[in-house]
């Protein structure tokens, strides 16, 4: 099961409002190229051309699903296949943007900082990671799977992401003479027309591994039990609607001019 | 001990950061007065001004000091006492918005209801308050309070402020046919040079009625007491510096036009 575009496109406001809230964050680049890694269908990429329109801008993404929707959308802009725990950072680059990539790779505090050696002095890497994993909608996807009917298909494999560093880490990390950072999470209440759509938001990212792992005859029957158990955590309000808490992490880093 | 804009000021990039971030979240205003409510010394109001420039902005704050500070810093524009508890919103308003002011009143709830009430079709009511109850800043300063050498002064008194309803609560009670309603935290890592800028920076705001539950010859104590605990809780990175950490919650209410 690939990257799905359009499963991830259901939910685009939604999950648009953390690129905005990240770009917002990035000061006024310098020359040089810039770079939207994991570009995804491209909906940040045109975020980030509409606040820099004459930057030499690139989207990055190792899935052609999503390279080819991008393409579709921006047809006049660049976009490359890349493997981000490989790929190497132009030297002088004047921005690496990041949306929701980087939490699929654990040792990404060393590619940040290998990023940050090679952006042009004012220059910026800024990253926004779903930070989720202790919310009922993850929890629940590893307590479905360790269910007697499921567990034979997960055994001696690790599905669950590694957690993030603390905020700390990154700051101690990332900070230097020459480079300032700003770390702050954001908790996002999406408010969804029922517990389902909950259910369809997180097939089209976190759940995916989960239902890849399984033969394709137990997938309607894991999606269920998951299911049920999510429409007993996320109880409806008065006007039927349900709020999906969603924590996000946010690191901006910016070398000195 | 009358709120001190001095001390308030040494902070004021990082105060400024939530009114920056409520107000990239406020959509383009109707025609129609706009109240900064709390307005203090008038940065979120320099704010508002920067963004909606043709406004008819008045900023609101019950204490002289402050609104003393506000129009020393903006002469132009009109700032006047006012106790949000008791004050009446105009009719027809484009925005009210209110930066760390309503967590002082616990009735707020019932306030953002008259306030949208108030709103012209398309306005906005923009809030952000700290909720930082449970953070060591906070439950240090009732520790403290309940030491032995304090305890007398303050039995019977209750100076935790009440702590902030559910999201969910704030999206049932506000929402209606006419009115959508975004909310959100966000959670800062202030970072500060050490321990001690921490307890400045309460003293700025949430460890003042304490010191002043506190007869005169007692608040240096209690001050030392608490230092010493906020130093143990707040250990220093490698660089030396701090991290506060610091959760804030956002509500934007705005009306259909």
């Amino acid at each position: 099961m690939a990257w799905s575009a359009a499963q991830y496109a259901k939910f685009e406001d939604e999950r648009t409002r953390p690129a905005r809230d990240l770009l917002a964050q990035v000061p006024d680049l310098p020359a040089g190229p810039a770079f939207d890694l994991g570009c995804g269908p491209g909906n940040s990429t045109e975020l980030i051309l509409a606040r820099f329109p004459g930057s030499l801008l690139t989207g990055i993404d190792s899935d052609e699903d999503m390279l080819s929707a991008a393409r579709t959308r921006l047809p006049d802009l660049r976009f490359e296949r890349g493997d981000l725990a490989a790929w190497t950072p132009p030297a002088g680059s004047a921005l690496f943007f990041a949306n929701a990539v980087f939490q699929w790779l654990p040792e990404h505090v060393t590619l940040f900082e290998r990023l940050i050696l090679a952006l042009a002095p004012g220059g910026t890497l800024a990253v926004q990671m779903p930070d989720n994993l202790d919310e009922p909608t993850h929890l629940l996807m590893e307590e479905t799977a360790e269910e007697p009917a499921f567990a034979p298909a997960f055994a001696g494999r690790t599905i669950r992401r590694r957690s993030l560093p603390s905020p700390a880490t990154y700051v101690e990390r990332l900070t230097s003479k020459e480079v300032r950072v700003d770390v702050w999470h954001t908790v996002y209440y999406h408010q969804l027309v029922n517990a389902n759509a909950i259910v369809e938001w997180v097939k089209g990212t976190g759940l995916r591994p989960y239902l890849d792992a399984l033969p394709t005859t137990q997938r309607a029957g894991y999606l269920a039990a998951y299911a049920e158990k999510i429409r007993k955590a996320y109880p409806a309000m008065k006007n039927g609607r349900v709020l999906l808490r969603f924590p996000r992490l946010f690191i901006v880093a910016t070398r000195d001019r």
